[in-house]
């Protein structure tokens, strides 16, 4: 999470999905007063920086059955906020096509848990700065989403996310941008249905498909969103879309 | 692993597996002599216990970029044998089925990895203490492994195992028991080709075929190996392959 004034953005959309996926794992989440009281002793309301929150099931015993009753652990990390290149910005970044693939687990499948092997064997595949981030794929050449990041492909005035039912990371700006899509838009244009002019839909998304789409962007909460401009040897031509999303994102 | 004498029962295997795992997700392993010395400050000779060895790639910044260059970190864990009920050598144990499923992966299978998430999900399914071990099965129903052990189902003279390929820890005790199928008896018996009498097969075991078996064992490194009494609606009645195996893998 990016902390600004002492406190994170978003934390509504962070803080609840913290909660659901503590739930979806059996562990009952600590308290949003109690977790921004421990952001509020790490950073001061001065600083820009990045705040990671884990939540562990607690102490146990060795072995897979958890104790009857633990006390969940809270850790909070603070890193410097990423120095972004300006070319991220105006020509879009550059993807690396992981031969790591996701495993499909429905019972896993959206949650931000700590089991993630299989993004940190996809991230050791590349060493070139160039390359921004890595695009993911299930076993049956399905995009997810990237290392770091989720993706959003446009097919004119339609934005496509990849279904997570089966695996990824559902992220919170992810939510947010599908939130931008559906909100009505207050001035009434003709034609434009929402803030975003422009519809969205969760759904597969085959990697032959993504290649052929009008526009693709990434995201996640740290940089918001960036226009993809190469995927292998595809090429899409700067666009205006990740710039609006991050206008939007920020004042929203 | 179990330490006697100051030493881990079945180091050599212990140790290869541990070198192979480590190597299949990037992590040079520590040198034997190095964990040997670290076992031998916690372990004194005369006492019987549990020693787990946890290797992990290192200190890391935020993110999934490892370091290019990391010192892996050792971490020896000593925990009290475990105190077995008497019937589980006589009658056999009971095995819940687990609900939770393991997601295909073959770049981690069979690795004895920290991403566990799926074991430790299964093994809050039940809290009854009279069912020893929970069933894994693929999302294709197979029988894989257990929560905390491999298993082995005879038909007629033939053991099979499931095929790891997919998913599942290819635990050693596994292995020294497709060793001891595949080693020629010393003396001449006409028609028993093995030290177990039995061959072995490496093969998909769908749940029906499972329960259709003439016997069952499980089996991993602090108990050895143990009868299935039941699985669900299936009972075994007591037979001798389990308690063979114990004495085999004990006086190997």
């Amino acid at each position: 999470m990016v902390m600004r004034n002492g406190v994170p953005d978003s934390w509504p959309f962070h803080y609840q999905k913290l909660v659901a996926d503590c739930g979806a794992i059996g562990i009952v989440c600590p308290s949003a007063e109690l977790l921004m009281s421990d952001l509020q002793q790490l950073f001061s309301p001065d600083e820009i920086a990045v705040a990671k929150i884990i939540v562990t099931r607690g102490e146990g015993e060795r072995g897979y059955t958890p104790p009857a009753i633990t006390t969940p652990m809270r850790v909070i990390i603070k890193s410097a906020m990423p120095n972004y290149a300006a070319v991220n910005y105006t020509k879009g970044v550059h993807l690396h096509v992981c031969e790591t693939r996701l495993a499909h687990q429905p019972k896993l499948a959206g949650i931000k848990h700590l089991n993630r092997l299989e993004n940190v064997m996809a991230r050791m595949e590349w060493r070139d700065e160039a390359l921004f981030d890595g695009l993911m794929l299930d076993q049956e050449d399905n995009v997810i989403e990237c290392t770091m990041s989720n993706i959003f492909a446009r097919f004119d005035g339609k934005l496509i996310t990849p279904d997570l039912s089966q695996c990824g990371v559902a992220g919170i700006t992810r939510q947010r941008i599908i939130e931008l899509a559906n909100s009505p838009r207050l001035t009434k244009s003709p034609g434009v249905t929402s803030i975003l002019g422009l519809t969205v839909e969760v759904a597969q998304l085959p990697l032959s498909l993504l290649l052929q789409a009008d526009e693709v962007i990434i995201c996640n909460s740290l940089y918001g969103a960036f226009q993809v401009n190469t995927i292998a040897n595809k090429t899409w031509s700067q666009q205006p879309l990740a710039s609006t999303i991050r206008n939007l994102l920020t004042h929203d």
